[in-house]
């Protein structure tokens, strides 16, 4: 038998609602396991595969079931238990497998000459029409458990080993997501507890420390673990051996970028390892801290995603977790604009890659969201939030008396793209529907004497904000002449407060690019990014201040060790620099997906190359003139 | 700390749905699981629980959680871990405990002498505003496992052992469901395999026999099985030991019935039997074929249960379970009739029992399952099937062009009870809908001719089957005038096909009592139920035809052992002599739940009891006089 041709196969999106369940019920806290506060989607139960076969000879296939699950297989009318030899007679076939568990996703491994399972299978769950069944490159021999996804290991030794404290701290040279491998050299080198810590002042906390852990007494081994720094109390350093097991999901980075800025090659550099690190199952916001999947941050790296690895299916993992199933009852991670960028970050997708089929799968949850949202207009028709829900759109000081002016900017854009994407008929809907959103918008939060949209028109305070006028121009909501009419009067406007949480600084440098305030943002980039490398970084950090003493660096949400040293929206000078320095954009008309246009006077000289399709796009600057090339793209 | 007032505490309906997977994922026949061919609704992955307290002095607690179960504790705003003591300060404190788990219920037991769990806790669900938690008194413990429901054990010897078919064949006095112990007595006595079951025939049958299993090799037990014969292959009777351990959950029976009329008291004490092995965690159709939760079955349990165990909870675990999570997508086992029944079965549940908070729960899910049928009737206003739905109403031979009588009935009987039971807006709809339904069932299905309702009146067929009369004057939908004809048009009519399902023949049997023909009904219990008698049954069966010979009386569905020898619905005598010829009818109205008004001529001695919550009625008829009283119901 030719087992690779076989794949484990499950109803769509059940498996990644398995595996975002086991993510976001994964955080733990100083001993305290903190699992997501929303709602969970779970996954189906109940599942059957179907295929039929026009067989030449007979047959034999054995069909296994994941952990925990049990049923059987049919044959025509023939039933046969799970695990066993199963005949197949010659001519036309009906095969199909009933599994059921309840615990893990229903999966099942059809392994066999003629018969065997993968996408080409039907599976149904009692309730909706057959859909094709779905598979992963991840899942293909038949002894995989579905219920632990497979990770790659590579070990790490320590860079450094130091007596500090009374016991022995080592350092690796990065964030690592490893478990540590701890062999005591001498009777006293088994620590009880071990400290980890991102910064060395972390793991030096004691009780302060974010992660501590007992290793398992037989192996030395701790669990799967953010780490650059370990300490071990009470232990000498050379009575202990301690290696770090990094262990990480499959996706490699496919992108270079070098230029004569040897900076910018250096930001992109680390950005991208930062950003590497945090592309787990999912996309994670970082890799330390909460572990959760949020829609906000998955937005954000499908931006840099695409530039750096390529890869569609972790998008589409993250999609189809952040979505859960039909009909939607909350907000993504009960954040209306979540929700909202969640329709956004689809569409956004569907344009990368041009994948029709997973279009055709998430188009109706779009609209099904769309319609969530669209019932919870207020009597204006404004955006608001029902009891529960989380009018979020970033950390600032917005005046949210009433609807919030940014919020609407989201829903336009939401209603754009659905306009772009649905059949006809809905099509015109949302398109006259954010007409008269935007329409409504410009004669409630446009403040004639400001030039500007206030956060409320309710509260009479008039407060303005930048993040409506950011979003007017990132989503193309507003017309040129407005757009540029904002970049004075708020943009570039000193007494309107700044956006101070990278999160919305993305979209804020984006604006600019789109403006063309390039030289802006570049300066911008190498002051950020730079201060950070400067300040010894080695992966980029959630958030920076340079006005902040070093000791003070490691605290955020009030906790000393709160922020993450290593975050996913940190990387976007990926983005950045490949959209707006390089000139290239996502086009999936384009014959290797991408339309370049580089833009003169930033480099004298760069080599770079970033994921198209199953080939590389190679792009060279040399004295002042670009090539594009391509080249078959191999994994290292 | 006393632990007797602490409960496990719930989500209210999760734990039923977990145990309904497990219960509907357990059938196995020869070898082959065979999970429910139907969407099985879970349960949610992530709740909390909370409560206020005002401490009078500081307190101490510890929460635990199921199974697999990850969370932490928060008093006030201070976290700590799942599992060990939390302190808790004088004054007003807020307690919330955080779960989630994926393979089972995040259920959590708080145990501390001022804060323990109970019912007095919220749920939420990160979807839905705060419900009461749930709890049960089979969950008191905090050792038990929420994912194992708690049973009683009774160990029963066999009656008779012997050689055949060159193996040992031992008998139990009933059928149990049960564990066996096997013990060898000598070297040969450890059989490879075990034969089960119902029938001697169907234990002796090898390869036919229903249910086979390997011992535990190591403590010689088998699993859980419904059984009454065992058959070791190739052991001889002297060289083992068998005992069969019976397990099944606490849900005494209450009542007792004797009267001058032997057969009779026989009749109600083996459907007494019968039943109460088909009382496990949810009302089973029966103990032995496909142990999956049918809503119509579950239906007629309803009316045998409260008269036999006044056990409420069974109950409302069986309607939790079919109902599932809202909005509905499906009908209940795909049966829209089910869906019909299930409505029908919650609101007979609330006029038996009068539990504001269940009905509570329940009626917002009559009502969305009352929307999702209205939605699918045709042009007409006539519920007819959508594809993989199921218009079962019986197994017989209907002329199904088109929309079916008899659905109709149900449909206006289920809108009736909601016209009932709704708040006065939704009740005058319902009112309304049902009324015109029966006005166009009048004009399209009454035949003038015939007198009688046709099944179609699209395919001009004009057949008649008795489904519809019963229906109509089961659930009441027509004057008293109309009855009477249909009793005459249809009952009594030789020429309309008789109804051939037990299933059926309940409601048969109910129309005719509600008429009056109480003499013919107690002829036929006596011969039918009295004839399983003399054919030897010691549990009734799901089917028994007098002019079957004894060999062909096993078979059913097309399986040779496929009938079940101990099924719920043939326990319906208990209903009918209680209701009918005891006089007892169930309203929550009545000081003890009940009416009496017993009729005249059936008996000249009856010594009965009744739960009557609580307490016991207690009726006793002695020279022509009934004497009513009441007393203390005692578990023995």
């Amino acid at each position: 038998m030719n087992k690779q041709k076989a794949y484990w196969i499950w109803y769509p999106g059940d498996l990644e609602l398995y595996h975002a369940l086991k993510q976001n019920f994964s955080r733990v806290e100083r001993g305290c396991a903190w699992p997501a506060f929303w709602k969970s989607d779970g996954f189906r139960q109940r599942v059957t595969y179907r295929r039929s076969y026009t067989l030449s000879s007979p047959a034999a296939f054995r069909a296994v079931g994941g952990p925990g699950t049990v049923g059987y297989v049919l044959v025509n009318d023939r039933k046969y238990p799970l695990g066993g030899e199963v005949p197949c007679p010659a001519g036309a076939v009906r095969v199909s497998v009933h599994a059921a568990c309840i615990g893990c996703v229903p999966a099942v491994y059809v392994q066999g000459d003629a018969v065997f399972s993968d996408g080409s299978w039907t599976a149904e769950d009692y309730c909706l029409p057959p859909v094709p069944a779905a598979c992963s490159r991840y899942f293909t021999e038949s002894s995989q458990r579905v219920d632990e996804w497979p990770m790659l290991e590579k070990t790490f030794n320590p860079v450094r080993a130091e007596a500090v404290q009374g016991g022995a701290l080592f350092t690796f040279e990065t964030e690592l997501t490893a478990r540590l491998r701890i062999v005591p050299r001498s009777p006293g080198g088994m620590p009880e507890r071990v400290f980890l810590g991102e910064s060395r002042e972390e793991a030096l906390a004691g009780d302060q420390c974010y992660f501590s852990c007992r290793p398992d007494p037989e192996t030395g081994l701790t669990p799967r673990q953010a780490l650059r720094f370990a300490f071990l109390p009470g232990v000498k350093p050379r009575d202990v051996s301690v290696q770090a097991l990094h262990q990480y999901v499959d996706i490699p980075v496919r992108a270079r970028f070098a230029c004569d800025d040897e900076l910018l090659s250096r930001i992109f550099s680390v950005a991208a390892h930062t950003f590497s690190l945090c592309c787990d199952v999912f996309f994670l916001d970082g890799v330390k801290r909460d572990k959760w999947i949020w829609g906000g941050d998955a937005y954000q790296s499908l931006f840099v995603n695409r530039y750096l690895t390529g890869d569609r299916e972790i998008e589409q993992r993250t999609l189809t977790a952040l979505r859960g199933n039909d009909p939607p009852l909350t907000h993504v991670n009960t954040i209306v604009d979540y929700s909202l960028l969640w329709i956004l970050g689809a569409a956004e997708h569907a344009d990368a890659y041009g994948d029709p089929a997973f279009l055709a799968r998430m188009l109706p949850r779009m609209e099904s969201l769309m319609e969530l949202l669209l019932a919870q207009r207020d009597e204006n028709g404004f955006l608001t939030g029902r009891p529960g829900d989380w009018i979020y759109v970033d950390w600032a000081d917005f005046d949210r008396d009433g609807p919030l002016c940014a919020e609407q900017m989201f829903l336009a854009a939401a209603l754009n793209v659905l306009a772009r994407l649905s059949a006809p008929e809905k099509a015109g809907r949302y398109r006259e529907t954010a007409r008269q959103l935007m329409e409504k918008t410009e004669r409630c939060f446009w403040d004639p004497e400001k030039q500007a949209y206030v956060d409320s028109f309710t509260s009479g305070r008039r407060a303005v904000t930048r993040h409506a006028a950011i979003l007017a121009i990132v989503f193309d909501l507003v017309p040129q002449e407005r757009k540029r009419l904002l970049a004075q009067t708020v943009l570039f406007n000193d007494r309107v407060p700044p956006i101070t949480t990278p999160y919305f600084r993305f979209f804020e440098l984006d604006a600019m690019c789109r403006l063309g305030y390039l030289r802006e943002v570049l300066g911008q980039i190498k002051a950020y990014w730079g201060g950070m490398l400067d300040a010894g970084a080695v992966t980029f950090w959630e958030e920076y201040d340079p006005k902040k003493p070093a000791q003070a660096q490691y605290a955020m949400y009030g906790d000393p060790f709160g922020k993450s040293l290593c975050h996913a929206w940190a990387a976007s000078p990926i983005y950045l620099l490949a959209r707006y320095f390089i000139g290239l954009t996502p086009d999936s008309a384009a014959p290797d997906g991408w339309r370049f246009d580089p833009p003169d006077g930033f480099f004298s000289s760069c080599e770079c190359e970033f994921p198209a399709g199953e080939r590389n796009i190679c792009l060279s600057l040399k004295e002042g003139k670009w090539a594009r090339t391509s080249k078959e793209y191999k994994k290292e």
